[in-house]
């Protein structure tokens, strides 16, 4: 619902949609198949097994999952509602330790991933955007939202999001209706991002929605910005804004960053940083938010040649995609491979299809199910003008499928926009081994004549002239030659003229061109951090019975790359040579760079695995001699015996993924006995 | 010039100040000589050799020395003003490529050296603030600078900023000067931080200071608040402000933190983040801006045991301190054990000694020279009441030593100041393990006899009965059992009544206890990382000469560990086989996680080495041959041959501090003659 300015601008519709391809915030955060109705049908079988989100199969099998989650989360404190002592603020969240250190991996590794793998350029802008820039990307006209007021207490919602609530309760709580009626509430459902502002507002009226709360009468939909905004500097009069999304700061950097690059294409820049939307109602706890890290890339490439060089490193792969054909006819999405993909058409181009290969790669390394997660083209309705191609990375999730990561071919209207309003030229050039003949078109108009003829108006038809098209001028160039004049409309005069052909020559020449001068064209990935993170949890989330059936343990199966805590370190026993090792064991640890805790307070060793294992800590070290330990593995629960100097060296090379669980226990003895988990009896089978 | 409000409000001076200790930035902007009368003697003393910083000695010479870096700076996109197209916004920079991953590396210490090594829990709050969080921390009222409008223009400036600039002009410019007044120039450059706004006026009009551009009159001076202000959500009711330092969303999180912790103390937060200060006239490039990286530890602890465990670790560590005791007697900093300084009780606590320890150890490993780098302790005039000590580390570079960490024992004023705003109780508590006997002041008022004697007034003189003080009840204890009547002062009523021993009774009880209910002390080191970027940036430049004696070549000294880019690879010639060598270098590198730069376009080695010589890149691996290759070092441009299959893994121990160039050049023969450094023939002799 970013775009709604399709409704109530035409010309601005694509404008809008285009930053909205970044990280729009509507569509995706109900399952995909309420979001158009061709699809509807498409989408249920798409929906994963119900095995790894538990009993996820239902509505209320996916909210009760979804309460064990967030539970966990909180109490754990991998997120924290922002000032909770004063009662918190709607759509802003802190991470706590676990969430901070999870974060951090994540971003650590898409630096890896992304930045250094592909030699990337990165950046780091200001959030504070002073107003014309975001005038230029068109952020201050159009990133907005309908909204509606409760006309007596003032109370703000968003119109489409009464409207939908409205009609899902409807169809949900009256089972009755009559088939008519479903088909147009579903209707509804489905074109609500098409909808105007004053499609809503009667749509509204038709329906009788009034406030939530107070059943008050509802004010008209309006449009308000969704930009935080402030002022720079003392006097007030320089407005400025958070920035809605990080790309902008690397669009203004062009020139310096295109020479940065030896003047060469293709090159990308990337930036990670904080962005920012004043949503009008946030909701669905870390899915929609007012402040959130944006991590995002723009690839500069050639209009004329979008093959990329490493694309074969990825033709291979095949996973779910979901493309527009598909989408529209009914079907599911497919597991298709990326090369074929590109090789047909389906993918715009080869660099959008790496790139597409390369976000699979980086999701499901990260721990993302490969088939809770698919790749959706945008519908023709979805995509600007401009657009060459675009297709969202959605992950499933008790919430449905959200976008977590957009892939836009965004063509060069983004440079454009910014070339246009600064004056400064954002251009590639393209410099021949041997200048080429081209031929030119040449417009000479005769000041003298033009002046004798229009006087004071003599600068508005010459500019008039000049700004002809080729095949305006040709066709002008003709009749002279033919009739010795021509009629010739001037916007600027709002009147016809006409021209003789002693007022202008038109000709084409033959020129010698050393360079082909363009504007780039760009590729967007951009990933929404929080959005990626939250999916990951709930994929990562499973429980197991504990001491008794009735006592469920919860375990975050992080792969080691993203766990908050890589080892834990214990004692078996309270015991003062024990603990001493344990401390020698932490040093190594930490001068590996090793995040880890040692805890030496003497709680049961069952109790101690429960703890950690519901934050996600792969290994754990429990010292129970003077010269060996057991390392014991999260979701196994195995445990091996390993040497005391060894141990940082093997939980090193399997955090950093150079051996897995398996290579550890084909070197190492399997441990029994003495480090059981006596509180997870089970176990002991 | 952050507590300006010393000046104008009386109570409000600790209060403010207290968070300039976090990172004041305007004493430490200019020499230190120029901040207070008493050390400007000692100051010359303590400047380093010219040496490290070229013709660093005089004015001029440093004036040229910081041209020489700030334009390599610019030019090789460490740092670019930002929205540069549309003519830029004063105080906002965006960090190029190698300013964003020497910026990700200095971060990536902190992490290791601070959060991992000493247990922190990170936590990652939003910018976006409601306004009761920094009503409570006091920054809505007391965060401000004194602004004086030129009044045709409206052009605004700091009113100290203005004064300052005058004194020193007149004191350059007219050598003549009567000693009296130039005893008297320097006293108000001595003393502008404690001016009140009527005294900076006052100043301002005795010496007929006008706007500079304009010199129209200007106005009286006021206070303008420094933060961003923007409205959270749509209804635009609720303030909210872009937040000016970290810390709050630790404090607020106090309780969270506290339990994650065990419920135990000591223990320590930290966050990284951006922060944001409306800067009324941004100057000085990168050390005064509008938006700026801090990375925050706030270390929370019981305020009657400020030991550290780890005290022994840092003990033995010398480095120059300026005490409070040395800058008030003219003295000049030295060089002191830190153990002893704690001992001695100049350095408050060991925990607040630890700090400064562990900060020094950051600065120095990060490049920044030992003898250019001093703390600087707190006088009385700039510290808060509540604060038990503060210090600085003060880094020299050509604008004169800098605050970039502060480290100060705030005392419970954070946790106090949101615990009465929030009516959350941000406390700790002390289990005993025996319970304690300890005497109890128990005050029982009878209502019935105030009532009786009082009436409507009764609940006035009830409630200040119980809010007695120790003292107080006692000496009422004593009076009514002497004279059976007490007189005594009702503040809420505004007069003395008479209090008889029916209507109170005040005993002394002896109660058990099981706990001891305290707000725990903070230490916090606050790091500006922005500042101590760019003073590494001075401290790691040099030139040395190139073909020529007047080429001068740049040269940024980088530590590996802060490297932007650790290594580039070159084939000697352009040579299919050698780039096929090249490229397997770098594959190998990358996959090791080492960011490196591949150049193969054929530019002769001497120009490539320059070229990266000029970011700091450590290590040169140039291919001229199929089985070994050369590995130059920039600094000593010393050569060693290895085989291919090493380089990888010796980049990546010398990159992560296992070796050192000398154990390189120990390990592998000496290389000469094919990968010389033609374009640079004094290093061929």
């Amino acid at each position: 619902m970013r775009n709604i300015t399709t409704r109530t601008l035409s010309l601005a519709s694509t404008l809008h949609r285009s930053r909205k391809t970044s990280l729009s915030r509507s569509k995706t955060l109900i399952p995909f198949s309420l979001s158009t109705m061709a699809a509807a049908t498409a989408t249920a079988t798409t929906q994963p097994p119900a095995a790894p989100a538990g009993n996820a199969a239902t509505a209320a099998g996916r909210e009760a999952f979804r309460q064990s989650v967030v539970n966990t989360l909180e109490r754990r404190l991998f997120y924290i509602p922002s000032f909770k002592i004063y009662r918190g603020v709607a759509g802003l969240y802190d991470y706590g330790p676990p969430g901070c250190a999870v974060k951090s991996n994540v971003l650590s590794f898409w630096r890896q991933h992304f930045v250094l793998e592909e030699g990337m350029l990165e950046v780091d802008c200001p959030c504070v955007t002073p107003e014309v820039v975001l005038k230029a990307s068109g952020h201050v006209d159009k990133f907005t939202d309908l909204m509606v007021k409760d006309e007596k207490t003032g109370t703000c919602y968003r119109a489409d999001h009464l409207l939908k609530d409205f009609c899902k309760e409807k169809l949900e709580k009256e089972p009755n209706l009559a088939p008519e009626k479903v088909a147009e509430l579903n209707h509804v459902i489905a074109t609500l991002d098409d909808m105007s502002a004053e499609q809503l507002g009667a749509k509204i009226k038709e329906y009788g929605i009034t406030a939530p709360e107070t059943k008050n009468q509802l004010s008209d939909p309006y449009p308000f910005n969704l930009m935080f905004q402030t002022s720079i500097g003392p006097t007030g009069l320089s407005t400025g804004y958070m920035r809605p999304e990080t790309a902008q700061g690397i669009f203004v950097n062009f020139k310096d960053l295109y020479y940065y690059n030896g003047n060469k294409l293709p090159f990308a820049a990337a930036q990670i940083g904080q962005a920012f939307r004043n949503e009008i109602s946030p909701r669905q706890g870390l899915l929609r938010v007012r402040e959130f890290t944006l991590a995002e890339i723009e690839h500069f490439v050639d209009p004329e040649d979008k093959s990329h060089p490493k694309f074969s490193d990825v033709a291979d792969l095949k996973f779910l995609m979901f493309p527009r054909e598909e989408q529209l006819t009914g079907q599911s999405s497919q597991t298709l491979r990326l090369g074929d993909a590109v090789a047909n058409g389906t993918i715009n181009n080869e660099t959008l299809g790496y790139f597409i290969g390369r976000v699979y790669l980086f999701l499901t390394r990260l721990g993302i199910e490969k088939d809770r997660l698919r790749f959706r083209q945008h519908l023709p309705n979805e995509m600007a003008h401009y657009a060459a191609d675009c297709w969202d990375a959605e992950i499933e999730c008790s919430y449905g499928w959200i976008e977590c990561v957009g892939i836009a071919d965004r063509s060069a209207y983004d440079l454009k926009a910014h070339t246009e309003k600064s004056g400064v030229a954002l251009v590639a050039a393209e410099k021949f081994a041997e200048p080429r003949e081209v031929e030119k078109l040449v417009i000479t108009p005769s000041k003298k004549d033009l002046g004798l003829a229009f006087k004071g108006n003599q600068k508005m038809v010459l500019e008039a002239l000049e700004a002809m098209s080729e095949a305006e001028a040709m066709e002008m160039k003709s009749k002279l030659e033919s009739n010795g004049e021509a009629e010739f409309q001037v916007c600027t005069l709002n009147k016809t003229v006409t021209i003789t052909n002693k007022m202008v020559s038109i000709n084409k020449e033959k020129k010698k061109e050393h360079q082909r001068v363009f504007t780039p064209s760009v590729i967007e990935p951009s990933f929404g951090i929080g959005r990626i993170i939250y999916c990951l949890y709930e994929h990562c989330f499973y429980t197991r019975a504990g001491k008794t059936e009735e006592e469920q343990l919860n375990v975050f199966g992080f792969p080691p790359l993203v766990a908050p805590i890589k080892c834990t370190v214990f004692p078996l026993v309270k015991n003062e040579q024990f603990d001493t090792v344990a401390r020698d064991i932490s040093k190594a640890l930490t001068s590996s760079g090793i995040s880890h805790i040692i805890d030496v307070t003497g709680t049961s060793i069952g109790k101690r695995y429960a703890r950690t294992d519901e934050i996600g800590v792969p290994l754990a070290v429990t010292v129970d001699s003077t010269t060996t330990v057991t390392i014991r593995e999260r979701d196994s629960k195995a445990q091996v015996r390993v040497k005391i100097a060894e141990v940082s060296s093997i939980v090193k090379r399997f955090v950093e993924g150079q051996s897995t669980w398996g290579d550890i226990q084909w070197d190492y003895p399997a441990a029994h006995g003495s480090a059981e988990e006596e509180n997870a009896p089970e176990e002991n089978a």
